[in-house]
């Protein structure tokens, strides 16, 4: 095609096309830990869905990889770019378009972040329930990578919470999937497709997300086991008992030090207990009125007594906040602690604690390490691995990613494969359904152009 | 290729292989109103995934086409054979193989019946949730309608308690995708992209279904209300109650007359409420204890009168469970009284008023009627159509599916499109959407075998 700069230039305008030296670091990563930065060669910043089209007809005619940016917030390389490609940046198109009482849902562009989608919603009475811990993450991201976080367990992950895009194809056309509509049954579900395809199929240009009524009252109660194993039988009872909690997590031991001596958190756990526990459950409820929590709190706390927790405290407003947020920032925790990679594998909630030892004992075998924390109410297991030499990190990330699959789980639960987890992905997945996947990828994008290195090509891990 | 029959025989042994005049009418249809019934050449009946695979194999190589059948319950007509083709039925394939209380899942094969399913886990505390009016349906029939049904105001559609597959693609290549994980983002989401296909692209040959905690106690309310567009706002409200009914259906004041005549029903509406009343809300409440359900069914009932209910009744056991079975009934009841169609529309709630009353008087002008109830909770709407001339009715549908798209809405909520509706779906969708659909279902079935008259073949409606 003719000059890319000027045609990208003609359609998002001058001041909206970076190129070369203009071009900030920022737009050459994500937040994953392995992979290199990578430069592109241009970055464009549209404001309609229209400029994403001619964009994408200009890129697919020229042969040039694409690589679609929310927040930059991802913990998988699927952000990073081509060094001869372009990054089409969705911070200009970030306005929540409508908030809909009635419909219960929110129309949103998708460079939105959670926090402005937050304080749209405030006044209404709803939510937006996905919540990774990064909520300067973007509503495009969560779309992209099916987002989870820890209120997955009562909410669902993001492809429960999306209910329709306007997306474009890489061959220019605008589709619109879904709507303001819960249930559809109307043709192939083009949504669930899109939503974590991680930038590889179609860009969403527009978001239907589902609100949920926001509850009044909530508690946090914080429990502590002895042996790590009794957490997990824990968890299932707790799923099963009715009380409908909206988090439930595990922290293990070692991760709860870390917290606790990072980000300078009281909680008021005796030493005596600290030094005996293996590991924590968290447990948070909700209800619309304050008597019925209280009952249920009480409830919780008989339960968890019963199911062997050394103590169980409920934590107040402002511990219970901390503990939270310390643990929504277990990444950036693993990261200053020095791991050198993250998982976040999942696994049926059974297999939990077979998983856990066996990646313990590889971590430890190679010479290194593994510990975490995790959504314990879905099984899915968060990872930071210490170990230096790089050669023998990539052989125990794959040992681990084979016990998973092993056991009936997957390699990602909810950060996708990206650039830095694709390799492990095709040299463990069957290649009957990789084969398959390509298949999908080229019916929607012939060319080839849509992030190519995330989910087929087979890089370095 | 060498005899099909001999073939067919060879894979699944003599005695599960039905040919000619030895074909029971049965395998000839399903329940959908218009479609005329077609007797296969072939109906075969596999034990294993394997024999599906060998017989997909097989059909592949002589271009037979193929269609899956699970309980033959459908009411889009999916399950229609070709004459020349193959009818795959999943009536031996009928096991629960596993039910998993700690993952809470349950593992099944295709054929098992939601009857089947119930009874299986009713002594465990948990159930499949997904509840469309029949249960005589199989699992693999709600995979492949993406069933919805009365709970998914509450519990969602099969879409959302469908957690994995085995599934066997017309090639033959045995997959299995999911897990007894309720999150995973590890390419694309080929779980949910088959779950509503109607047996295009893939068949089912195991499921991983969600199961939610029975609770204890449930009450239902009956709000008789004088407008019904009254009826329509209240819905929204009942929602963001926090109250979170599982069950939000309205009536309308014909469908509500036929039920109580055909099924018998005594409900306790004074004559005088009955006759001024448009139309009715359902409002089911459960809880884990009594004490809270009596709390939570006085609240509602407050706030349905200050919503503007005429009254609102408590219905005691037996008639709550008679209402509820009548409304599941529901199809029985407008075949009963002569429907010429009916319809399963979806718009967003807060387009109900508008559809309705635009499907009404398109109806009216056509000489015919419409009338109906539906899950107004999720915007679904079931519309018995009177119109005895096909010419006209044809074109009345046509303007009623497009009144429900320029609303924001889609042609089938949960019932599918099957052959029925496929036409109507052609002329009024999108045509880049349709051809990316067509290129998907090329990526999965390259010789176009699997029920080839559902959503691409623009037969006559």
């Amino acid at each position: 095609m003719s000059d890319p700069t000027a045609r990208f230039a003609e359609i998002v305008g001058d001041h909206n096309l970076l190129t070369g030296d203009a071009i900030p670091d920022d737009y050459s990563h994500d937040e994953e830990l392995t992979q290199p930065p990578q430069k592109p060669a241009y970055v464009a910043k549209p404001a309609t869905a229209e400029e994403v089209s001619r964009l994408l007809v200009a890129a697919s005619e020229g042969r040039i990889p694409v690589t679609a940016r929310g927040s930059g917030s991802g913990l998988s390389g699927a952000a990073i770019p081509r060094q001869d490609g372009l990054v089409i940046s969705f911070e200009r198109m970030n306005a929540v378009l409508e908030v809909d009482t009635t419909n219960q849902v929110a129309v949103v562009q998708p460079g939105v972040t959670l926090t402005a989608l937050d304080a749209a919603t405030a006044d209404t009475g709803l939510r937006y329930m996905v919540h990774p811990g990064e909520l300067s993450s973007s509503v495009g991201g969560n779309v992209g990578t099916n987002a989870g976080g820890m209120r997955a367990v009562k909410y669902g992950i993001a492809r429960h919470n999306v209910l329709g895009l306007q997306a474009v194809l890489p061959t220019g056309e605008i589709i619109r999937t879904g709507g303001r509509i819960a249930k559809i049954s109307t043709g192939y579900d083009l949504t669930q497709l899109i939503v974590g395809s991680e930038g590889t199929l179609a860009l969403a240009t527009e978001v239907i997300v589902k609100l949920h009524p926001r509850l009044d009252h909530a508690a946090t109660l914080l429990a502590a086991f002895a042996d790590f194993d009794q957490v997990m039988e824990a968890v299932p009872k707790v799923l099963a008992s009715g009380l409908g909690p909206y988090i439930v997590e595990y922290i293990d031991n070692m991760t709860m030090a870390a917290l606790i001596h990072t980000q300078n958190l009281e909680l008021g756990i005796p030493d005596a207990i600290r030094d005996s526990c293996q590991a924590y459950l968290v447990v948070a409820l909700e209800n619309r009125t304050a008597g019925r929590l209280g009952e249920d709190v009480e409830r919780a706390g008989e339960l968890l007594a019963s199911l062997g927790a050394v103590d169980a405290y409920v934590l107040e407003g402002v511990s219970a906040r901390k503990l939270i947020e310390a643990r929504e920032k277990a990444f950036w925790t693993a990261k200053a602690i020095g791991a050198d990679d993250i998982i976040d594998t999942v696994v049926p909630r059974s297999a939990m604690p077979k998983f856990l030892a066996g990646a313990r004992g590889l971590a430890s075998a190679a010479g290194g390490a593994a510990a975490g924390c995790g959504h314990a109410g879905d099984g899915n297991v968060h990872l930071a691995i210490i170990c230096k030499d790089a050669a023998k990190r990539k052989q125990l990330m794959t040992d681990i990613f084979a016990l998973a699959m092993e056991l009936g789980g997957a390699i990602s639960g909810e950060h996708g494969l990206g650039r830095a987890k694709t390799p492990y992905f095709l040299r463990l997945e069957d290649p009957a359904k990789v084969a398959l996947l390509r298949r999908i990828k080229e019916s929607f994008d012939p060319a080839g152009i849509l992030n190519p290195d995330v989910l087929f090509a087979a890089g370095e891990a």
